[in-house]
C-alpha cells in the first residue's frame, strides 16, 4: 500500500440519481461494491423513478440489469461478483426467483457468485432488492 | 494486478446442490465469501435438503457447521472471518443465540469476527440463516 | 502475500461490550469491518446499553457515530467506507432517514459509500441498525 487507492462512484446513465448522499456503485482498490438495486426502469429527466412491472419476473430482471450497469460502468461484470444479496418480500416467489436467476444466468462463463436470499419488508410497489460484491481483477 | 486473479466455486461434499446458479462459497484473490447457509444435515443422494429440528439450538449448530464446512473446502477457517452476518426470524431468540454463539467460538484463537443479526422472514421450517466473509493471508 | 495479514479487533472506550464472542469492527490486511451498529449511547459501566431517544433522528445520528467510532478506533473514516448497510423497522421512516443522512454526510470529501436499505425486524426499542464495509489505504 506504498500510493494511495482512489474511491470512485460509479453512476449509471440509466440510473436516476440516488435518493440521498449514496453512491450506486463505489470502486476501491480491486472491490467493487453494488448498492441496493430495484427494478426502477432507466431515468426519465423530470419523472420520479417507478418499478416495471407488474410481476416479480419484469421486476427481477430489471433488477439483474441494473446491477450489471453499474458493474460495467465500473469496468466489471457479473464473472467478478463473488457475492449476490436478494432481498424478497414474500417466502412464495422464492422457486419463480431461482428459475429467473438460472434464466439470467445461463451463459455465465466463471463459477456463479455465492448468493443469501432473506425474506424482509421494502417500499410499496418493490418486489425484490439485490446488491453484489465484486473482486477485480 | 498483473496476474487474473481466479475465481473458485467452493463445495464441500456435505452439502446439497445450490437450488439455483450460485455456489455455496467463492474465492477470488484473499477474498472468499460464504453464501448464506441454513441448518440443512448433509446432503442424502435422492432426498430433498431438511433442516435438523427440532429448536434454534440444532439448527444453529448445523448452520454454522456449514459455513465452517465452506471455508475449510476453501482452505480458511473461522479465525479468517472477519464478517457474519445472522438471519434470525424471531427477537426472541436473540439470547439463546448468544450462548449457543459462545460455546461455538470458545476455543477462536484470533479474535472474532465482527457482526450482524437481524431478525427477517425464511422459508419455512428455517429458524437461521448465516453468511460469512473471510479474508484470507 | 508472503507475510500473514494481522487480524485486529477494534473496540472504542465508548461501546459496552458485545453480548456475544464478536467484535465491533474487525481490520484484516485493507478490509475493515463494522459490526452492525444501533442507537446506544456510550457505555456507562454498570448500566445495561440503552438507545438514545426518543426519535430515529437521535438514534440514527447515535448509530452513525458508533459506526465512526469504530472506524476512527481502526485508523479509517467515512472517506475509505464502500459500503453502508441500513436496516430500518418501518418503510415510514425512509424519507426521514435520507434526510438526517444527508446532514451527517454534508461534509464528505470523499464519493460517498454505496448503501443498502432494507426493512427487518429488530430488538424492542431499537428503530436503526447500521454496519459498514471500508477498504483502507
Amino acid at each position: 500500500m506504498t500510493e494511495k487507492l482512489q474511491k470512485t462512484a460509479i453512476t449509471p446513465a440509466t440510473h436516476t440519481a440516488p435518493p440521498a448522499k449514496f453512491s450506486h456503485g463505489v470502486k476501491k482498490g480491486n472491490i467493487l461494491q453494488v448498492a441496493g438495486q430495484v427494478g426502477f426502469g432507466p431515468a426519465v429527466p423530470g419523472q420520479a423513478p417507478a418499478p416495471v412491472g407488474p410481476g416479480l419476473r419484469e421486476q427481477t430482471l430489471q433488477t439483474l440489469r441494473n446491477v450489471q450497469s453499474v458493474l460495467e460502468e465500473g469496468g466489471a461484470s457479473w464473472e467478478d461478483v463473488v457475492m449476490v444479496r436478494i432481498y424478497l418480500t414474500d417466502t412464495g416467489h422464492f422457486a419463480e426467483l431461482n428459475e429467473i436467476y438460472n434464466e439470467f444466468f445461463a451463459d455465465l462463463k466463471e463459477v456463479p457468485a455465492a448468493r443469501t436470499t432473506v425474506y424482509v419488508g421494502l417500499p410499496a410497489g418493490l418486489l425484490i432488492e439485490i446488491d453484489a460484491l465484486a473482486v477485480l481483477g
